[in-house]
């Protein structure tokens, strides 16, 4: 019985259309990628299991795809004799054939069944890949990344298990030119795209930090600042409930009020937290490295998006330690965030290289896709594939046919001429509809009269218009 | 303790000159499908376990790669608990753990531990995808597909366990229309990467069987053409010997002889087979495809690519039922083949829908890049990144350079700034060492004289030669 075919939950087909519009936004952010000195690297889908279990928290190691061993051989004690363990033997061996022993066996065998897992992001892959090859990298070491990774997440909306990151990261290099950099790039390539209005929200760990300390809750910082992140979402009340919950003095959360009421632009609010922060060493250092930033991108001018001083902002705090980036759409557009990025001092530590710090930013492809689909932005052209279609009238006409499609396409027209012969009117027409369908914009017809004389009736599917034209006519039409 | 970073036997990491050369083939290749009128598919990394199980024989089925199922619970009959069944919890449960029925469960449990695998070529998913999406596809369908896939063979030399696959496919028609423009395809694709004198071999599945039908051997047919296959390896008269070894008469042998000795081009082969598969019907019918395809190919002309008759190409033999095609690289490059393809008929009746003929041919990626090394076709300038880098001499310069560096940036040219400033003459020729290495062929230098004149002193880090400019100069030189 034939199979009913579908694919795992969570996972797509993308037809020619989705293809060129993904391929549209991963082009146009690579581009900005090179221009701006990042060179590409790649690293296999999988890794060695030790490579990525345990950089994730608890949370993500559930979330990673483990890949079962293959090739391997299960060793029965007893019977001394090694029993190919792929998963058809495994499953073929019923309870009543397997003696206690080779259960044991099999059940401490589970434990060596996998040793590989597919990628979980780009990141502590690009981190593994600095630490062993690090004696062919120059550093700073800027690189870009463009691979789908895998998650076994609960499918949702806009929530996918398999799907493409892009990411640009230095390594190397504290300088917070690198963070002046990503505000221009996540600037270049969103005007690029045309989605114009942005805003690129900054934050800076050490304010956070600074913060804390302030209210005396550094032992506290990540349940202040989960609290703190959800301000936009739950407002003030619920906030400062949250953090009375978790245990942060009524004292702490009246030094936190002139957080709630930041107001003004950048300056205006690096003032206020100048003030907040001014007996925090850690919260003063935040301040410069933003200010510095602010001042940098003032003077240099953003095209189409605006920079924002976000102190709610939080994206995964343990591991960012300094700067803190999150994109959000032009206004108007219901999206979560369509990038974002960061600073971490110590990424590449775990695979043994010590004090090499990083920052780098992402961005979320199937989000600025639903953005640019929402707001209309993809090229018209995008869904063009072939210019022209040569109708078949049989072997003679075709073979003709396709000696001219043969010349347009070495000029790079983009022609096709229909494998089968159409020997009746109502196959004709199959053939028109098919260019119709496709989204064809010229059809030509070449039946036994035009073959004679060797011109070419050229029909224009959206105006009906015909025209007869010798070959270099239709060519330079066609072009 | 850190670890030792390494990846899975049988994976690559891919540095940036490596994905450079590796785009240049893929973006080639392409562009040629495009032009052709093939549209872009993608499918997702894994499938549903039965959807690639038992399509590529027993062999195939073993290199598969399954995925462990995350998220799933193992129920515990006898104390009628679930237990969650993440790959971590079977490691903590150990021998004395586990009741008599836990162990049962946990082997009854290892059947249902995978249901779904890693893509193991590119043609079965698209089968799958034609079937599902038949409604909204317009036949013949002609779809490319770039994708990679995995494999669980043992590693060596040239064979990697994540490769890449570059497939072009039309299903729903069965006209050799379509063998005619694959042979002008693979001449365009190896046409456009200058990789000139490539053989394109071609066969057909019905002269196997007429053959093997004339010296009686219809039911030996695999047996008859594994041998013949080896024609080129190991000569005539071991392959003679093969043949009798599996029971292949000595009047059938005799039958064979003309084979052995298949002389001069196309047309002359042709008519020596036409003698020896006289009383076949289908042979004769293979023969006449061929002559079809090899009438319409010396009409329209091959650009640098040679269409060669080769009557022992087998390939998959049962999967292709017409056309077989290999290519091989030009004389002198030892290598395998380089692609290779053909006509299968009922691809997607293990879907559900019969009778749907296709003919398809694939690139092979990786011989490909290895051959375009030997032969120093890659493109000069293909290590080429970054245009310029703007030595760093502290923050009032770096400020100032990177205003042109991002002017630069926007006129495409691809523009670097030196994170850190040079506090020293040994810190600066740090920055020049840099570019040296990455390849940068302009250094910017920008000091504080520089700054205060406006004027930019631009080396060329290969004849050494340095010239003051002014920016519109500047960017003149570097566009």
């Amino acid at each position: 019985m034939a199979q009913k075919p579908s694919i795992p939950k969570g996972t797509r087909d993308f037809n020619a259309e989705e293809v060129a519009k993904r391929s549209y936004i991963m082009e146009t952010i690579k581009a900005q990628f090179q221009i701006f000195g990042f060179q590409p690297i790649e690293t296999p889908s999988f890794e060695n299991s030790e490579t990525l279990m345990g950089k994730y928290g608890d949370e993500g190691d559930r979330l990673i795809f483990k890949i079962l061993n293959s090739g391997n051989f299960f060793y029965d004690k007893k019977n001394k004799i090694e029993i190919p363990t792929s998963i058809e033997n495994l499953q073929s061996l019923s309870a009543e054939d397997v003696t206690t022993e080779q259960r044991i066996e099999l059940n401490q065998f589970t434990s060596q069944i996998s040793e590989k897992a597919l990628r979980y992001d780009l990141t502590v892959p690009f981190a593994r890949y600095v630490v062993q090859h690090q004696n062919d990298i120059e550093f700073p070491f800027k690189r870009y990344q463009m691979q789908p990774v895998w998650r076994a997440d609960r499918p949702q909306k806009g929530r996918f298990r398999e799907f493409y990151q892009c990411d640009a990261d230095v390594v190397g290099s504290k300088s917070l030119f690198q963070e002046v950099e990503f505000v221009q790039l996540y600037d270049a390539v969103f005007s690029a795209l045309k989605l114009e209005g942005v805003t690129i929200k900054i934050n800076n760990r050490k304010i956070l930090s600074g913060i804390a300390e302030v209210i005396g809750a550094q032992d506290k910082l990540i349940d202040f600042t989960v609290a703190l992140d959800k301000l936009d979402k739950i407002g003030e009340e619920k906030v400062k409930e949250e953090m009375r919950g978790k245990g942060i003095s009524e004292d702490g959360i009246t030094k936190l009020q002139p957080l709630f009421t930041l107001k003004g632009d950048f300056g205006d609010q690096i003032e206020s937290l100048k003030s907040i922060l001014s007996t925090s060493e850690i919260g003063l250092k935040g301040i410069e490295e933003l200010e510095f930033i602010n001042t940098a991108i003032s003077n240099l001018k953003l095209k189409t998006a605006t920079l924002q001083l976000d102190v709610t902002l939080a994206r995964g705090l343990n591991y960012y330690t300094g700067a803190i980036f999150e994109v959000s759409a032009p206004e108007g557009v219901k999206m979560g965030s369509i990038g974002g990025g960061g600073r971490y001092d110590d990424l590449t530590s775990i695979f043994g290289k010590p004090d090499t710090s990083g920052v780098g930013i992402s961005f979320g492809l199937d989000r600025i896709y639903l953005v640019l689909e929402e707001l209309n932005l993809f090229p018209s052209t995008i869904a063009e594939s072939t210019k022209v279609l040569f109708i078949n009238f049989g072997d003679k006409e075709a073979l003709f046919s396709l000696g001219a499609v043969t010349k347009l396409r070495q000029a790079n027209v983009k022609a096709e001429l229909f494998p089968d012969a159409a020997v009746s009117g109502k196959q004709m027409k199959k053939q028109m509809n098919y260019a119709n369908r496709r989204n064809i914009p010229f059809v030509v017809i070449m039946g036994e009269e035009e073959l004679k004389s060797e011109v070419f009736t050229l029909k224009n599917m959206v105006s009906g218009e015909q025209q007869k034209l010798e070959f270099n006519a239709l060519l330079n039409v066609l072009k």
